[in-house]
């Protein structure tokens, strides 16, 4: 038994591995990376360069050196992959799985993509074909086509002789899908099933007809809520006509989850573009500017609108001192209210009671939170500053701020979601920048009505 | 074959769905959910009150009641069970795998979940009494104790034969685990393989013997970056002295992938308690307060700092028009900077290159950023307001609150994780708050030397 602790990647052991990476010991590499799982062999790569990954790679047996390279992520096996020639690729490739191959050869350059394509096995080229008509975000491109399939008719004999013949590719089963004459879906039988089975039983007789399953069309997004919510290891995946053309496994579905929980990320914290800390700085600085040039847009109408009150400022200078607070305090509240919306819409079980009684809470949550902040601002303020007027005119505006900023908070995801923008834009930058605005307008309203 | 699309919840099932339960119209409740997936009963009982559920639930078979109350959401399930007896219950909870009954258990008070636990057949209940030692976010809470355990020296048959025994329960497997004569995990096959051995060969000659597993008390996290990076279905869990005790399946997994990723956006937007919107108002209340509060904390103290400089500012009131832009600019970057950072500590291929090496990295983007922006924002304020030192001043601290916003973004979440804090605490008003201050204080030390 080996636990996942076993395999530590200390320093000590990446410096003897690059020694014999220089030295070209082939012998070491072998021995010191026999019984490691390929997943801590691809971690350990991340460590060296393609070359020195490639070295190692090429000692290592041709279906372990293919699930490293599947398990690479895009953007590095991308780079990597540029060192190969088809010819060296073809038969890696003809090792894996069709979802993950049709993901690696849409990944080359067409011209290589063209040629490592006629290198692999008939079957294995005919399904990846298949797929790569299919947008990466839509059941289609997410499907693989290594499925097992038994007609209604069949006896369980039959199916375990499928079973066999599949498992000679490198592929993980949990059901086997039933269809009709016309490859129809009609239903699955679990694996569990045809082993506690009377072997000369009847497909037909077993067979649960209650099968949910997905389109080729249906959106990545779509099948993460269906799975979860069926509690499903595998989906069927149907075309418009319901035939079974492929399967989506679990695990596919993980990596969809974790996308999309950056993607929510990067656009609450204001970058435009799936970027990473390794990225290039330039791909750094491009996916950063487009949103703070709208935050500095933002900052230029702050002082163009200050400017209009030119003279209460010159005339109680103070005023400015509580700008940042009426701010600030704008813009917290104004993320928090779009991200326990965002949060709603985002989780199935949501259901949109009337909007009317929803911002009516929001109105009181608002109202509940107002009415502290604006009191502990007001004592606050008059005993550090003094001044009751002034105290009165930030806690007015504190109170009205806060109000405001929920009210906008709540209803621009809803508004964005509904047009069908990701409502997550508007838990960042957007609705600070928003805010930022509002907050200064109220504050200076106050100002002309209180001084 | 059933779709996903075909129940859909519409506004006139409801409607006549919510008739029948006036008129306590058992029969339109049985009819028009047969053959309803229970998830899909789930989702409409969100619809109506606990009385009103319980009693739909009371018409429905009692396995799909089981399901349909394990599938509700911690929270409704904790209200919604306070309708029920404990002899109601522990007929219910029989039916289901022992880490959902132990969830449902540790949801309860104390005396009912021990009238409950009394209730429930023998196997069962020792198996919830040894879950229930475990905190809820270890691998021990996680897993269920239905497993199908293979003595080595077994033949395929006797595992068909223990599969058939646990089938009786309402379990799914995809493994069985092989172990020696004092429980020791030694390996695992896969039920394909069990399908496609002879019947008469040796657990001993078809087991993988690599096989991950994780501990009792590994963090619920750890389990999760394990099964991902491992591309597991299930993965065994022992304890200390090596004996398998339970099994966590991918389910299990994804409900810990969604709370962390709503944990991580509410603490990106200032939310210090796990609430959702339809949560009471005092609880949401009591949710947003405490950031809100320290971003006032920090307001004051931006109002204080700017005190200092009231005779600056009285000289040249224009100089609080870009006080506002400073700090936007100086969140916003900040934002994006400690995001990138926590995606870094998050995503497992992550590797520390040197702190020195990254930090540069940082630096160069920063410059980039800082240098357009302060090109621009200078263009503009000469074209606006005339003003060539005021727009000097301004885009000279907007060059330096760019730089040292992304610096102080970049090493805030790095020290928190070492300390042990989630470090995307640092993605939320926590940065902005000190980021506010350090744009006042580098935009009126430049005032200071500039002007």
């Amino acid at each position: 038994m080996k636990t996942f602790v076993e395999f530590e990647l200390t320093k000590e052991f990446r410096d003897r591995f690059q020694e014999a990476l220089d030295q070209r010991d082939s012998q070491f590499i072998r021995q010191s990376l026999e019984d490691v799982n390929p997943a801590d062999i691809t971690a350990l790569l991340y460590e060296f360069n393609s070359e020195e990954s490639k070295f190692t790679l090429d000692i290592l047996a041709p279906d372990i050196r293919a699930q490293i390279i599947k398990d690479l992520d895009s953007e590095t096996r991308k780079n990597f992959l540029k060192i190969y020639g088809p010819s060296e690729l073809s038969p890696i490739i003809n090792l894996m799985d069709s979802d993950d191959a049709a993901d690696i050869l849409n990944e080359l350059p067409v011209k290589t993509s063209e040629e490592v394509l006629a290198g692999l096995d008939a079957e294995l080229r005919n399904q990846v074909i298949d797929l790569l008509r299919y947008d990466e975000n839509v059941a289609g491109g997410l499907m693989a086509k290594e499925l097992i399939k038994a007609r209604n008719n069949w006896t369980v004999v039959q199916c375990v002789e499928e079973i066999r013949k599949q498992a000679e590719t490198v592929t993980k089963f949990y059901t086997v899908f039933v269809v009709d004459e016309q490859d129809k879906l009609l239903g699955k039988v679990s694996l569990q099933d045809i082993v506690i089975s009377d072997a000369h039983k009847l497909v037909a007789d077993i067979y649960e007809p209650d099968v949910v399953s997905v389109e080729t069309y249906t959106p990545d997004t779509e099948v993460v809520e269906i799975m979860k919510k069926y509690d499903l290891e595998s989906v069927p995946v149907v075309n418009v006509t319901g035939q079974l053309v492929g399967r989506i496994t679990i695990d596919d579905i993980l990596d969809v989850m974790t996308e999309q929980a950056d993607e929510d990320r990067q656009l609450m914290s204001g970058i435009t573009e799936d970027v990473e800390e390794d990225d290039t700085i330039w791909k750094n600085t491009r996916a950063r500017l487009p949103w703070l040039l709208i935050g500095v847009l933002g900052g230029m109408l702050s002082a163009r609108f200050m400017g209009l009150f030119e003279a209460e400022l010159a005339q109680v200078t103070a005023l400015a001192f509580f700008v940042p607070l009426i701010q600030a305090t704008g813009g917290n509240v104004g993320i928090q209210s779009s991200s326990l919306i965002v949060q709603s819409l985002a989780s199935p079980g949501f259901v949109l009671e009337g909007l009317g009684q929803r911002l009516l809470k929001v109105l009181f949550v608002a109202l509940l939170n107002a009415f502290f902040l604006a009191t502990i601002v007001f004592g606050a303020n008059y005993m550090v500053f003094g001044n009751y007027n002034l105290s009165l005119i930030v806690s007015v505006s504190l109170f009205s701020v806060v109000v405001f900023a929920s009210l906008v908070g709540t209803l621009t995801p809803l508004i964005l979601d509904r047009f069908g923008f990701n409502p997550a834009v508007a838990s960042g930058p957007f609705i600070t920048t928003i805010n930022d605005l509002l907050g200064l307008t109220v504050y200076f309203l106050t100002v002309n009505v209180l001084l």
